[in-house]
This record gives structure tokens, C-alpha cells and sequence, in this order.
């Protein structure tokens, strides 16, 4: 008699900690091209892992850039068919000094597993393969088509990834996106996410003169490019936090008084909130709460500036250029395209006289996302994840943006679900990322226990 | 009979030359730990070649930082005695890759040599020493009383020269200091420096999360710290050009109609210093001349501006903290202390809700120098000036500092003068440092008549 998979799962939940571990131990960074054998390596692992949890047709699709990582199980004829998301590429580590444990030598403290990817996505992908491994061991006659598609670009925009969808529609036709690149609201308390924010990236680089200037024979007659970008930085956002690129917040779809109350029932303890991610006070656009500016409002974020003698010792100079990353978070209703014109123009328009400046496409771009909580897809994750975590789960906005969500829904007209093995808590693309055990354990519960219920899914 | 100065050193041309390239060959950055044993050995070459050039008591002397090469040379009794200045040590070469030839591997091109030092201040120091080389082998008794000093480490603000200066007053005892860390206005002009800038240096740190957070999750609910710093950056300075650090302007001593039009004489065409410098315009305060920005006004320059991701993809973060380095030039009438206090005050006041800030004290720190044009050693110095180049030398107002001559006046109540092998489109401080051949050639020849012109110098 085949084990149910809660009795599969919980056998082998001690090797589950295993291979997560081997997983986060392949610094497989997207961004850095020094880490490319590693990305190779990544996707081979995973690749292996699914062909050892009963998935067919196991390929590593090349792409221009990472490759996906695909697998499917196709024998529930007439049955729905799902396909599971996932990424194996990881954020840089740095600033590595603030790691207690180095980012690519997991360790398990206090009932968490550490480690660059432990919950971004190396936990997610995992787990999903696990619970997927359980529900095709178990006792009922599996009734969901599956298809895996595990991509190595997620953190640098998947730009590779919309080129093979587009290519291979067929291979990728699904009914629901079930992505493992999410989480819960903690290790206890499930969600469903109805929203997340899309984005757009820019570099922004501002001259002055052709090489670095002595700063005491030219100090005081040319603009220096390090204030000009400052003042440019500054331009943009009035001091109250409003955005003040002009027309920035013209699509914005207004939150309606229902999607306010619903961020409302959430818990919010904004002083515990400031405390807890250690700053003196929270700060944001005016007569927003910080769940709604998270969840319903867009932002704009510098996430990288630089010019002139950063190393240590003095160096009196007034340096050539300066540059900046920006990447704004978009809500429903906004254009990637359409902002970056605008963040253009304002850069034309404030650049001030004495220098020249540069606004540049950046990775990062992508549609916001949302899926109304009536949809039968939510319906049937509100039940799974009431039934694994014993509570309702909160319906939430995510600010993060998952890029690929909005592609599903344009290439392959299939809306998404996210399930995932992160909590808020876990320090995601920050120094010392986490996953809880009980977190991936739950998740993949939560993937057999959905396969099972999506029997008889049919869409909206 | 023993050979002029001036057939001495043009005997000796090429081997000028050849030394100096062995000169700059060393990496004498005073500001890199890692450079270290080169200072050590940059010393021990400037001692070895003063003993050649028939000085005596040459000493390398210790200091809790970098050594001073002293040497003497006290035969002309009841002559005056005149201390020559200069340094060993150079600044960081960085950015490399704009180098045409790398700094370390000096290189002759079209009558100028490459290097970082070539002009600032190996140059100057090789000069000076050949130039009373050839004055000590000429054809007059010298009948001047002469010392050497030589320190290495003027480019991080000589933070160790002053103790040694008060603690051994009597060594450097003198009438007047020639100073060889300067230069003139090109190659076929001189010119009589009447006054340096002085400096006062800062560092500041923003900080806001305690760690780096997810720009999606937190993005619009607390204030990022770039964004902070760039708001705070160019709050220092009015858009127009006028710093508005309050109190900044209170002690400068307003130029005089005499002062100004003495700079008025100077060559200008500011277009053309514009496109030589590679800036789309010129800026600076409003109602001054850039002569009179650089030379007669105090600035306030970033040097350098760090925080966040500022390696190659894109990584989309909060940064926990953002860093910039800020040096301002000074003029008469100033003093660093107050200046700081000043921008500490400013920082305090305009830092946003929501970050924290700190302003600490930085290397750079010194008084402004003067000396007027009818002194006794500007004359002098005027009437050598004059010989040797074939022309007068233009009065001219040093942007740069050169800290000891304040230190020079306040320990050993000696005024100075200055004389160099650099020129003002040396690129010192910058990439392609070089030093014209025949700059070097004028350069002793202009110490070695200097010598014989002083003495029968008693100071003012």
C-alpha cells in the first residue's frame, strides 16, 4: 500500500535538509559571469533531482543566456495541466562580512537552514520537486498534467526566458502557473498573494570632465559630476516621499477602499516594523500605511551609486563621471516602457548645465502582476493552505516582482498561483538568508496537496 | 675650473632623466597599506641620492607614519639658511585603465615623461637636488647654509611632519623654505605663487536598515539611504554654485580690486580652458572668474560617493548605509577646525527623517597659505624666474595645498617659496601624470641660481 505523501514526506525529511544543503552549496549567481560553470552546474543538479522524483522528458533547454531547466509528466489524459516555476539562479552575496556563516557553506542554526538561495529559490524549487515526488508515490491515481520549467535568470529579469517561451508556446501550454518562487507570510501563517509590483531598471551616468580633475587646481569652477548626480538623485522624489518624476503616478490604478481594508486586517505594528529592520523611522509617500505603500503603490529605488575615490585614504579629485542604479517597482496599471520614457525625460530635464548625462535601459523590467481573489485558482490554494498550515491564509500585495507571472499570463494565457518555501522574515537578497525546516516540509505538503485537489481545475 | 651651473647640469641632461624614470618606477602611494616597503624604498633612493649630490648628515628619519629624508649641508657661516621642501610619496593611480602607458613604467613620449609622480613631486625633488648638485660643484664659495627635508606623506595631509617639525625645531631651523612641490604656468611661462588653498577634510556615512533589504518587500516604506545622502550632498551646495554650508563664506578675506585684477592679467579664455578640460561649461560661484574660483575662493568638492551594488547586473537593494568623501578647499582668512564644525552643523540639521548620519574628521586638514608679492624671497625668487625662462613670471593663486608651508610659518616662523618641475596641464593627481624634459632642465637650473641669489638674503 503506496504511503500517503504527509507519511512519504515526513520519512524523508531529514534528506530533504540534505540535498537543499548540496543545492545552495553551487554559487550559481546569474549576475556574475564568473559564475557561469556554476549556473551549469545548478541546472544539471536540478535536472537530476527531477528525473530522480519520476519526471519525464528531463531537458536542459539552452537559451541565449542561462538555461531552463524543463520536465514533465503528461499521463492524466483530460486532466488539467499545471505548470511548476522555479528558479536555481541566486542575488549576489555581497557585502560578505556581514555573513555569520559563509553564503555558500550552509548551515543550520536554530531550525533554519542558511545560505545564498535557501529560500530564493533553491527551498522553493526543492520542495515543489518533493511534494510533486510525494504525490506521484501516493495512493491516488494522479489526475494533473505536469510540466516543471526551472529557469537561471529570475534575479537579472529573465531576459532569456520570454524569447524561448514565445519560441516553444507548446512545450510550455499549461492551464494554471503554479510558481515556487514565493512564501509565506511566516513559518505559521500561510497567504495567498493576490498582487506584485512589476519593474523597471535604468543606469543613469553623469559626465564631467574627460578625466579625473586635481580637486585644488579645479575646485569651484566646474560642477563636480558626483554633486550634479546628487541633485539629479534628489530631483526625483519630493522630500515627503512623493515620486516627482512627472506623470509618474498617471496609470496607476487607485487602490479601491475594498483593497485598503484587506491590507488592513493585516497585522501592522509600524514601530515594531521600523525596529525590526533597524531603522530610526519608516518613511514613504503621504497617507499610505507602509503595507500600502509596499503592496499597492510604486516606488522608485537607487539601488547602487558610485563615483570617484571610494577605496580607503584620500584622494582629492573631482572625478570624470558618477553613476547610479535605479530600478523602480511598478503597480497594476503602469508601463515598464512608458516610466522609463518618463524617468528619461526628467534626467534631460534636470541634468544641470556643466556636465552631461546618460539614462540607460537596465535589467529588471516586467509587468506588475495581480489575480483577483475569487479566482477559482485562488479558491482552491486558499483550501490547500488552510488545511497544511491549519489556518486561513491573509490575502496580501507583494512588493517584490516576479517578472515571468505576467509572461505566463501574456504567452501562454494561464494565471498563477504562488506557493513557496520563504517567509518575510528570511533575508532575501540580503546577508544571511534563511529557510525554515518546517517551512520546506510545509511547502512541499502544500504541492501534493494541491495536485490532488487540481483534479478537477478547469480554469476560470 | 670648474663648470658653470648651467654646462654642469646640460652635461648631465640625460642622466636627469634616467634617475627619474628610476624614481618613478616606485609605487610610493602613501595612502595604500600594501604600498609600504615601496615608501621605505622611495626614501632610501632620495637619501642615496642626496649623499651623491654632496650633502651631508642624510638621515632617514622615523615618524609614527611614513620617514623624512633629512641632509644638510652648513659650511657658509653668518649665511642665511635655506630649508628645500619636497615629497617622495605620490597619489593613488586609479582609474589604470585610462592610462596610455602604466604609471609605474615611466614612458618618453613627444619631449615628456609619464608617470604617476613625473610632475608631482619626483620631478620637483630630482630637480632640486641636481640643481644643488651643480651649485655645490660650481665655480662660487657657497655662501648659503642648506637642509634638505623630504617627506613622504603629503598627498594624506603630512599628519606625522608636523609632530616631527615641533619636536625637532632646531634640525629643521631656517630662513626661508623653497618648496619644490609646486611648479609653473607651462613650460616657457613662470610664475610667483602667492597663495595655496588651504583644506579641511570630511567623511560621511547615512545609514538606514540595519542590513540590505529587499528593494520589492520594503521599497517605499523607509527611506534609502542613497537617496538620503544625494538630497543631503546637494543641500551643501545652492544650485547657482554658492555653497550653502551656513557660516561657510563668514571668515574668507574678501579679495581686494588689487587681487583681483593682479588675476585679471592672467591668460583666459574660459571656453577653451572648458574644452580642455573636457566640460560641456564651466560653473562656479556666481560674480567670480574661474582664476578667481580657484584661486581666490574656498569650494566644497565630493570626492568620492559609495553605497549599494556597484559591481556589473543589476541587484535591486535598499543599501543599508551610503559613504562620501568631501574635501574642501580653503582660502586666507579660514581655518579647517571651523570649517568642520560648520559642516557637522549642516549635516545635522539636514538630515532626513528616517536615516541616521555621522560626519567624521578625514585627512586633508590644513591653513591657507599667503605671502605678498613685494616680500623679500618673491623678489628674489621673481629675479631667478626671470633669468632662466627668458620672461617674468605671472602672479599667480594656487587652488592646491601644500599644508607644511602653513606649518613651515607657524614652527619655524620661515616664509616660502615655490619651485617645481610641474605645469599646469600636468595631469597630476590624474591619468597620463607627466613631466616635461625640459621643465626638469629649468628646475635645477632655477635652484642652483636661486642659491647663489640668496646669499645675501635676511628674510623680510
Amino acid at each position: 500500500m503506496p504511503l500517503s505523501s504527509e507519511e512519504f514526506l515526513a520519512q524523508r525529511e531529514s534528506r530533504l535538509v540534505e540535498e537543499l544543503t548540496d543545492f545552495v552549496r553551487i554559487p550559481s549567481q546569474s549576475g556574475a559571469p564568473a559564475c557561469a560553470p556554476h549556473i551549469q552546474r545548478a541546472a544539471a543538479w536540478v535536472a537530476d533531482r527531477l528525473r530522480r522524483a519520476g519526471l519525464e522528458n528531463v531537458a536542459v533547454l539552452p537559451t541565449d543566456g542561462h538555461p531552463v531547466v524543463y520536465a514533465d509528466w503528461l499521463h492524466a489524459a483530460g486532466g488539467p495541466t499545471v505548470l511548476i516555476y522555479g528558479h536555481y539562479d541566486v542575488q549576489p552575496p555581497e557585502p560578505l562580512d556581514l555573513w555569520i556563516s559563509p553564503p555558500y557553506e550552509p548551515q543550520v542554526r536554530e531550525g533554519k537552514l542558511f545560505g545564498r538561495g535557501a529560500s530564493d529559490d533553491k527551498g522553493g524549487v526543492l520542495s515543489a520537486i518533493a511534494g510533486v515526488e510525494a504525490w506521484l508515490a501516493g495512493p491516488e491515481r494522479p489526475g494533473v498534467n505536469l510540466r516543471f520549467c526551472i529557469e537561471g535568470e529570475e534575479e537579472i529579469g529573465s531576459p532569456n526566458f520570454t524569447p524561448l517561451l514565445r519560441r516553444e508556446r507548446a512545450r510550455f501550454a499549461c492551464d494554471l502557473v503554479v510558481s515556487a518562487d514565493g512564501g509565506q507570510w511566516s513559518a505559521d501563517q500561510p497567504q495567498l498573494v493576490l498582487s506584485l509590483r512589476g519593474g523597471c531598471g535604468a543606469e543613469l551616468r553623469v559626465s564631467g570632465p574627460s578625466h579625473d580633475l586635481h580637486s585644488g587646481m579645479y575646485g569651484g569652477a566646474v560642477l563636480n559630476p558626483l554633486e550634479a548626480i546628487s541633485r539629479l538623485l534628489a530631483s526625483m522624489r519630493a522630500p515627503d516621499g512623493r515620486i516627482a518624476v512627472e506623470g509618474f503616478y498617471d496609470d496607476v490604478l487607485v487602490p479601491t477602499p475594498h483593497d485598503r481594508e484587506q491590507l488592513a486586517r493585516l497585522p501592522a505594528d509600524e514601530p515594531a516594523y521600523a525596529a525590526a529592520i533597524g531603522v530610526p523611522a519608516l518613511h514613504g509617500e503621504p497617507g499610505f500605511t507602509a503595507h500600502e505603500r509596499t503592496g499597492l503603490r510604486p516606488t522608485l529605488e537607487i539601488n547602487g551609486l558610485w563615483g570617484g575615490h571610494t577605496g580607503p585614504g584620500p584622494k582629492t579629485v573631482i572625478p570624470a563621471e558618477a553613476h547610479a542604479k535605479i530600478h523602480c517597482r511598478l503597480v497594476a496599471g503602469q508601463d515598464p516602457e512608458r516610466i522609463f520614457e518618463l524617468l528619461r525625460r526628467h534626467v534631460e530635464r534636470h541634468t544641470p548645465r556643466g556636465v552631461r548625462s546618460e539614462l540607460s535601459r537596465a535589467p529588471g523590467n516586467s509587468l506588475p502582476y495581480f489575480l483577483p481573489a475569487d479566482h477559482p485558482a485562488n479558491r482552491i490554494a486558499r483550501a490547500v493552505l488552510t488545511e497544511v498550515y491549519g489556518v486561513a491564509p491573509y490575502e496580501t500585495r507583494v512588493g517584490g516582482s516576479i517578472p515571468v507571472l505576467s509572461v505566463f499570463q501574456e504567452f501562454l494565457a494561464a494565471p498563477a498561483i504562488l506557493f513557496g518555501a520563504s517567509t518575510d522574515d528570511a533575508n532575501i537578497h540580503a546577508p544571511n538568508e534563511f529557510v525554515y525546516l518546517c517551512s520546506l516540509q510545509r511547502t512541499a505538503r502544500c504541492f501534493a496537496r494541491l495536485l490532488v485537489r487540481l483534479h478537477d481545475y478547469r480554469g476560470a
